[in-house]
């Protein structure tokens, strides 16, 4: 059963008037202390028809400022949305840091409904909490704010209220025929209500339970937590004054303190770059024939898999001077200019600042059956930024988890994901470097950073070793490609893609 | 009939990769400097199947770095795109500043098919290019530098090229129905494309005239063509050397010349804001009955128009303290917080600067049967940028026509477009700023910026009354709000926007 909430006590209306008129001065000075603050508030609106979910949320744009705050429903999927992963609108409508967010239903209904109507097993219910539970925890460890209300009704007070809207003709129209058939499964729709509760009810994304069935009682409840968890957090944060930083001191200690360093230290692997023949080449002659043969193959499988809707995700990650850009244009050039799009990865936007450090990388995956090259990618998070300081320990250990949760849910929808690291030795990339020097069309693509990540190799070294053994799960194995020699690397890259995706097309 | 390319030179196999080499070395530099630019560059492909648009960009793609060139080709439109103007796939897909776009057929290929297939009239069609025309100039005004080819292939090759391509395995599946479909209407395709490039040969858009027949040729045409018009155009930029403005003085010089200033004023008119009655009041208790009735009645419609798909649009400029943000929400409280949003628009973001200053606006615009507000708009353009002179002369006197442009499109899709601006008096604007100073939870509204924008009192005035005369055609009315009376105001916002809908949905 679901956890009661504390039932409603009848306010008179003198008594609620007199407290709302502060209530709502409070609500707006949070919003506005807020709009400074680095971290997003997303409230989430969950529970049975009937118990005052839009009516709440409609009375805090009343009450607050509408400018700041966006609320988002979500009804039948777009087409563009069935085309990517399920939690691909949420991380759409997410808030920037400094707004509040409102998701209603968000991604709770889906399950809910799912589990309610036995379209799910138990299992499957649970590992779909499990995940949500995961995405949850993910924008909380980056300093998101999540409140999450469920909303409850006794099945006759339900029966009641949906009677009532529809006697008058200004609510009729709120009352569906889907609403009476999820009146009929109240029993079944509160038990999956009651698991996603359990499951999911953490400290940093805890539940409200909210009493539905007095108008009054709801809406004082409701505000008042988000006055007071708002207020709060800021307070916190005020305390921990790490300007320039999402996370505070405190929670990073936590964080570090609640896992204990070596539980999440990757599991051993015999795959490191120290084990890759690097001395394998390929003559030219054997490589050009080699190559447009693979560039065919590689065309001929992409059009099938654009006219089965399959999605193509490639991740290249590797030295300055691996040869990146060449493999690129290799696979580029097998393929429409149509089809694929090319994502290099540099420094983010001010709008991708404000945002989960993922959010970037979920904006552009592309519709059902293109093929999207990322050069350089979410890694960053595990290797620069590691390597040089930019995230805390704390930060890059929890986004292995992070981003084999992210892999997970893009091979779940069916995405083919293919990653690359090209590896060259450090005698190979001083002797690239020397030629990127001489020529005067290459010279641009030699920086002083490149210096500068050379004098780091070794630290390098360490973070794809372990990067390579924590992301690793079957559905989406790295593969390390012997860059020494650009050809023997070049066609590596397109046979080891033409591959998986024949396996994905169940050809050959 | 069309302009006729210059006729296709045979190239031998040796003399083409000898020219191939080093003119693809010079593309990639081009590539690098642009990256540092202030421009974008629109590449648009248009002309008969068969004439190599496809294998054109393509091999663009393969000679140049497909990370700073992204393509985007058009077919059926997605529930998201049908849902807006025709032209917002195209505003979604603009390249940024420093980088290179190709859209395929692009803004041209519906009216053109539309045309040959006579589902428009031909004057229908003019109407159609001069709209595109006007779009091209909104751009290329803004700086970007857009590069047309026209790819043709007369009647007998082309049938020639699509049996060839269908005799090959490889190339098949891409000779499609509707291609055959094309051939037959060749003539009707060809004269519409013939009307299009005359009416849109501007000396800022120009059409490149491509003979399609002879695949080296036109690949150097295309490549030379692009590699000449971005350098002349850097080169251009930094003669002119003006670091933080996008216009060059040369270009600014040459628009105020071509249009006399005279010209270009708005016409007069006698809805001034000297002329608004600004004595009005309602009293609290007259106010209070109305204000639920024109709520009432506002909610109501606006089911009806989210039923029937029907979008508005709604835009809200005024003084400092005029009483916008109190409007907004009594606006706002009438509607399901679902279904509407409100953007308040400040500075904007760096991805909005590397765009047309409408793109950030094109970017909001919402599915099917929501309504936006719009707290300040586009018209920030010929209000606070041309008052503090952000904006030369020569942008913000363009601006009325684009901004009538813009709402035209917005018309035409069937939106329903309301204008505020919420007026008081200076002695109130006092009273008001006053009455903030002393009140703590309102401190926060008054900043310095109004102190200093009511100093320009004068000079904002005079842009208002341009605003309206200029920016008044019939579909896109400006309401004139006498604010003094906050009562007053907020009920004729409510009641003209519920006349404006009931309009549109023919009722009452």
């Amino acid at each position: 059963m679901l956890p009661r909430p504390s039932p409603a006590r009848p306010l008179s209306k003198q008594a609620y008037k007199a407290q709302v008129l502060p209530l709502r001065e409070e609500l707006l000075g949070v919003q506005q202390r807020l709009r400074h603050a680095t971290f997003p508030v997303v409230v989430l609106f969950s529970g049975v028809d009937g118990a005052g979910k839009g009516e709440t949320v409609n009375l805090l744009h009343e009450w607050m400022d509408p400018r700041w705050l966006h609320t988002h429903a979500y009804g039948k999927p777009s087409d563009e949305e069935r085309e990517r992963p399920e939690h691909w609108r949420f991380w759409r409508d997410l808030p920037p840091k400094g707004q509040i967010g409102i998701l209603m239903n968000a991604w709770y209904a889906a399950p809910i409904d799912r589990r309610a109507h036995r379209v799910t097993t138990a299992t499957e219910f649970r590992r779909e909490l499990q995940r949500i539970a995961r995405l949850e925890q993910l924008l909380t460890d980056d300093g998101a704010l999540i409140l999450k209300f469920m909303m409850h009704l006794e099945r006759d007070t339900q029966r009641e209220r949906l009677k009532a809207l529809e006697r008058d003709p200004l609510t009729r129209w709120r009352v569906t025929a889907e609403q009476w058939r999820h009146a009929r499964s109240y029993d079944d729709l509160v038990e999956a209500e009651a698991t996603a509760v359990r499951l999911t009810d953490a400290s940093q994304a805890p539940w409200t339970m909210v009493d539905g069935s007095d108008e009054r009682h709801r809406s004082l409840v409701v505000a008042r937590t988000i006055r007071d968890r708002v207020t709060r957090r800021l307070h916190e944060d005020e305390l921990a004054r790490r300007p320039r930083r999402t996370a505070n001191v405190a929670k990073v200690l936590h964080a570090a303190s609640r896992r204990p360093a070596s539980a999440r230290q990757p599991k051993p692997t015999t795959r490191t770059l120290a084990d890759l023949d690097m001395s394998q080449t390929l003559e030219k002659a054997t490589y050009e024939v080699a190559l447009a043969k693979a560039q065919g193959r590689l065309n001929l499988l992409h059009r099938k898999a654009r006219r089965r809707g399959l999605s193509t995700i490639i991740v290249f990650e590797g030295w300055d001077a691996a040869g990146k850009g060449g493999a690129i244009r290799r696979v580029a050039s097998a393929l429409d200019a149509r089809e694929y799009q090319v994502i290099p990865v540099a420094a983010p936007t001010d709008e991708e600042r404000a945002q989960h450090y993922l959010w970037r990388f979920w904006r552009h995956l592309s519709r059902a059956g293109r093929l999207t090259v990322f050069d350089r990618s979410w890694y960053g998070r595990v290797l620069v930024e590691r390597v040089e300081g930019f995230a805390l320990e704390a930060e890059w250990q929890r986004a292995y988890d992070e981003i084999n949760d992210f892999e997970a849910q893009l091979v779940a929808h069916g995405i083919v994901l293919v990653k690359y690291w090209v590896h060259i030795s450090k005698d190979e990339q001083m002797r690239r470097f020397r030629q990127r020097e001489r020529m005067a069309h290459k010279r641009w693509k030699l920086t002083d950073e490149d210096w500068r990540n050379r004098k780091r190799w070794k630290a390098y070294e360490a973070a794809v070793d372990d990067m390579v053994a924590a992301t690793s799960p079957r559905h989406a194995p790295w593969t390390l490609v012997e860059g020494d020699d650009k050809n023997h690397a070049r066609l590596k890259v397109l046979r080891t893609l033409a591959d998986r995706l024949a396996r994905a097309l169940n050809e050959e």
